[in-house]
């Protein structure tokens, strides 16, 4: 498995990162979110909205910040990051998403990587991610084991009766 | 410990009941949150401006929910919660706070069983709190136990090195 991966990820194409988001990154993101077929409508609407809160307010008051990983003109996938209010040094990874068209590619892992290098230029210690304990979700909490990430919590029926909130966390090392 | 408590819950006045804010309790809140000595400049912020959103935007916008404690027209103590998005029926519960000269009434249990009885009317199931694991709240904490709060999660580390997060969470039965 994780060799398949590797030799996957050997023959990923070169991946450009920007922090700045754009305003057509709106709707990039939408795309992006919605096509994983993961995520509800409601889901769907707060991704969205945290890039308009971005694009409105900058980085320092709305929170959040960006890695959106670009190949030629495209946005092939992308990630939302920012500061816990009140914590110092704890973040969280609040969306994750690459293109249907490019899974498996390590395209994921790049983000990722890009992202916890930005935390840590930020003096991030530790970055949280929350996902749900549902078998569809089972893809995406092995991929944060693989990439480094603990499961320290699980909140039993959390999001409904049956759907646990699972949260991993990776510690960073300077 | 707990014959003490209850004996003092008996002696305690009997509170009123507020659930929508007025403009006064921006102040009120402020100089709650500010007497307990355990909040940050930043936190005392964050309880504020839940306040002036409330009023600014309402309940469904703002999603934060209140319980002001009034004994005549002084408002003694107060909670503030909310429905967690995307989920069916959790709730945080994000902040609590006892006038200074009240403490070790009841009343704070009061004001927690009355923000319940509004959560199980709006159909809750779960209702999450955070806390601090430093030294200073372990009276926090045994409040929590004591109204029937469960300890779901630490995270170590969180609000900064030595200072953890610590999880309670209450199963409501309707």
């Amino acid at each position: 498995m994780a060799k398949t991966e590797d030799d996957l990820a050997a023959t990923a194409v070169s991946l450009g990162f920007r922090h700045q988001p754009l305003p057509s990154d709106v709707g990039d993101v939408r795309r992006l979110v919605t096509q994983t077929g993961f995520f509800s409508r409601a889901e769907i609407e707060i991704a969205e909205e945290l890039v308009g809160e971005r694009l409105a307010k900058g980085a320092a008051e709305s929170g959040y910040e960006f890695v959106f990983a670009t190949i030629g003109e495209a946005v092939v996938g992308y990630a939302c990051y920012g500061p816990i209010a009140c914590t110092v040094g704890s973040f969280d990874l609040y969306w994750l998403a690459v293109d249907q068209g490019r899974q498996r590619q390590g395209l994921g892992r790049q983000i990722v990587a890009e992202a916890e290098r930005q935390i840590l230029a930020a003096h991030g210690r530790h970055i949280y991610v929350e996902t749900s304990g549902r078998d569809q979700y089972e893809p995406t909490r092995r991929f944060y084991s693989q990439v480094g990430y603990e499961q320290v919590a699980v909140f039993t029926d959390f999001y409904a009766p049956g759907d646990d909130k699972v949260v991993y966390r990776k510690v960073l090392r300077p």
